[in-house]
């Protein structure tokens, strides 16, 4: 249509635009429509005061628009898988027997290893069209199965292909200190030095991480002094920085994440509550994992009380990963969210919208305001609580990215 | 092909028979192939011993096959959602707060008594689709949203219609004694009565039932006595019986359906040691629920070990229904067996197959075996344990009902 104001209109439309404010988050507008120009929304409001033509108009026949759905934490970019190792676990294996049998997290190092660029490609291709087929928009990709240079920038690099491949955006971050690997057993702290040192430098001047992340745990990854080491030189080289933060115990992961100025911070189950108020002050984003929570039977529960006390912004993700969270759907992480750790409705939603922008440092979508990438998820359901009610099924019926 | 031996065979495929030894019960054959003719499975077996020509031939392209999956236990036919309630619930109200304003198990049945036959049937098939997309080819539906002669033979019809529509086949069971009506409030003894002497005769002379299950539970549902009432009278009019049993409270519900010769007593959280030893005398399967223990919040676990030990078979179903278990997936029920109940990959498979066969009394299908129907479910998965291991995501890519 010549001269339309829009290149397309969705009608009759009930949107969330998770753009309300503080008593009513989800800023819902019943009859609604949304207008997208040059791939970001151009206008939102009630139906009757939508202005001027455009030049495609869909019929949403009633479905509720949400902004498409962030997953701001997943690893899915690996080869193998870890099912063997599951149904042997479930059949009695100790942790000991399955990692002398070549199991756990190595097990999946040594397979990425082995992995050509285009075996990783096509192995997490699926694994995105299902976050995809259900209204996710933008995934966090991180490395940190390879724990060298060249696999981790060849993981870096399948996430880059993948979001030019799908209609998806991909933030990807580099978690080189995700683990020691077995050429250095025994010399974790030189592991952490040489990430620091090379790794994050050349991944830096690579262009093929958006930020660094680093697995903090004292007993099973890095201590807190190594895992700064690694923040420090992304920060010195120009990156942010996110955190694996207090998941299995109290190493101070919260505050640290703080003190570095962090997006986000990631589990959180052990985090106090001072270290939770110092990253509200400092803006980071607490990001739960609820998949890995469930995954792993744990029974300590993040700190939600203390989390809602400080102001704290909240995020929900799937951990999409082979060996602690094999989740392959975000809309259950809603309901994990929910059923387990007691996330009201709009907390949940807000972490999968809005806070998980925040946790990606993407100020240009999360919400439905006009200026931002008009990126939309729509769903055949009553009320928006039902993204978080069921339990599996998928009542995603579109997807938009960039006004396409 | 005219003389064909087969009417359809499937090449290249893995089969899970489900019908090996007790040491090996996924009975696995690789390189394998399996043959129907007028809809059963005719052969199965290697590949390289196929005997003769099919007028259909399936490259499986390595693809494993497992008998169709049967979910032993749904409530699926229901007008209305409790998303509001689960909302509320989150955001703080108490189950009093939640009952005042018209919620709770007595909201689907006034919004069910209300549903015209259609409008049950729209609502119930996107619900059944979600299942059969898994690879679900058989179903049992029961009613309980009634809890009056007509709503509950509308239910019952509405479940048959769904079999006559969709390529599935669909056991019904009468559950009339799900919970006390309004217009029997204070009355519950005679609600149980009514049940007995008017609903059962009159369900059985209609048809449409194909078995007879009551809620026990003293404290919120029915008494050991009504409930034994309800099952003799289903008895009497020769048809098979199951049981809500020991979900909340040891009601001896493990052993009243053993003594009435239950086909499956469902759920058993909290069934003692003894109960479960004369339910596997008596050749009562054991239904476990776990999408209801974790929507619901529960602590205490089924006795698997005891379990285990009496010999008990074991089935794994959604219980899906709105009010506590909203689950549109069965093979998240396989994810949740495993990793909340510590079932093993081979109980749990079993568990959505050959002993949720035996659940439903059918002994026609559940194995791959032939002379058994030709109800098939394929996927794409490396081995089985995948089924169990990965949450969400769906890996199936066929489905045969019948032989189609
Ligand atoms: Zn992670
Ligand atoms: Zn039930």
């Amino acid at each position: 249509m010549p001269g339309a104001r829009f290149d397309r209109v969705w009608l009759n439309a009930r949107l969330a635009t998770m753009d309300g404010p503080p008593g009513d988050p989800l800023g819902a507008i019943e009859d609604g429509a949304l207008a997208a120009r040059d791939g970001r929304i151009a206008w939102l409001g009630r139906r009757a005061d939508l202005p001027g033509p455009a030049a495609q108009t869909t019929d949403c026949r009633g479905a509720w628009i949400l902004p498409g759905l962030i997953d701001c934490h997943t690893h899915l970019v690996f080869a193998g898988d870890r099912a063997a190792e599951f149904e042997r676990r479930l059949a009695g294996a100790s942790y000991e027997e399955i990692a002398k049998a070549g199991g756990g997290i190595l097990a999946t190092v040594r397979a990425t290893r082995e992995a050509e660029e285009d075996r990783l490609l096509r192995a997490a291709e699926p694994r995105l069209r299902a976050l995809m087929a259900e209204g996710v928009t933008t995934v966090e990709i991180k490395s940190g199965y390879g724990l060298d240079l060249a696999t981790e920038l060849r993981q870096l690099r399948v996430a880059r292909r993948l979001a030019a491949e799908e209609p998806v955006s991909v933030a990807t971050t580099l978690l080189a200190a995700h683990a020691t690997p077995p050429e250095y057993a025994g010399r974790r702290a030189d592991y952490a030095a040489h990430v620091a040192r090379e790794i994050v430098p050349a991944a830096a001047a690579s262009g093929l991480a958006d930020a660094v992340d680093a697995f903090l745990d004292s007993a099973i990854a890095f201590t807190a002094e190594e895992t700064a080491q690694v923040l420090d030189a992304a920060r010195a080289h120009g990156l942010p920085v996110k955190l694996h933060a207090d998941q299995l115990r109290d190493d101070g992961g919260a505050a640290l994440a703080a003190r570095h100025g962090a997006l986000s911070a990631d589990h959180l189950e052990y985090a106090s509550p001072e270290g939770l108020a110092a990253m509200a002050r400092a803006g980071t984003v607490g990001v739960l994992l609820p998949g890995a929570f469930h995954f792993l039977g744990e029974r300590r529960r993040p700190d939600i009380a203390a989390m809602r006390a400080a102001g704290l912004r909240l995020a929900v993700a799937t951990d999409m990963n082979p060996g602690s969270s094999p989740a392959l759907s975000l809309l259950l992480m809603l309901n994990l969210a929910c059923t387990l750790f007691r996330l009201t409705v709009a907390e949940a939603l807000l972490g999968v919208t809005r806070h998980a922008a925040a946790a990606l440092g993407l100020d240009d979508r999360g919400r439905l305001a006009p200026g931002l990438r008009c990126d939309l998820a729509l769903y055949r359901i009553g009320r928006p609580a039902e993204l978080c009610y069921w339990i599996g099924g998928n009542p995603c019926v579109g997807r938009v990215v960039g006004g396409r």
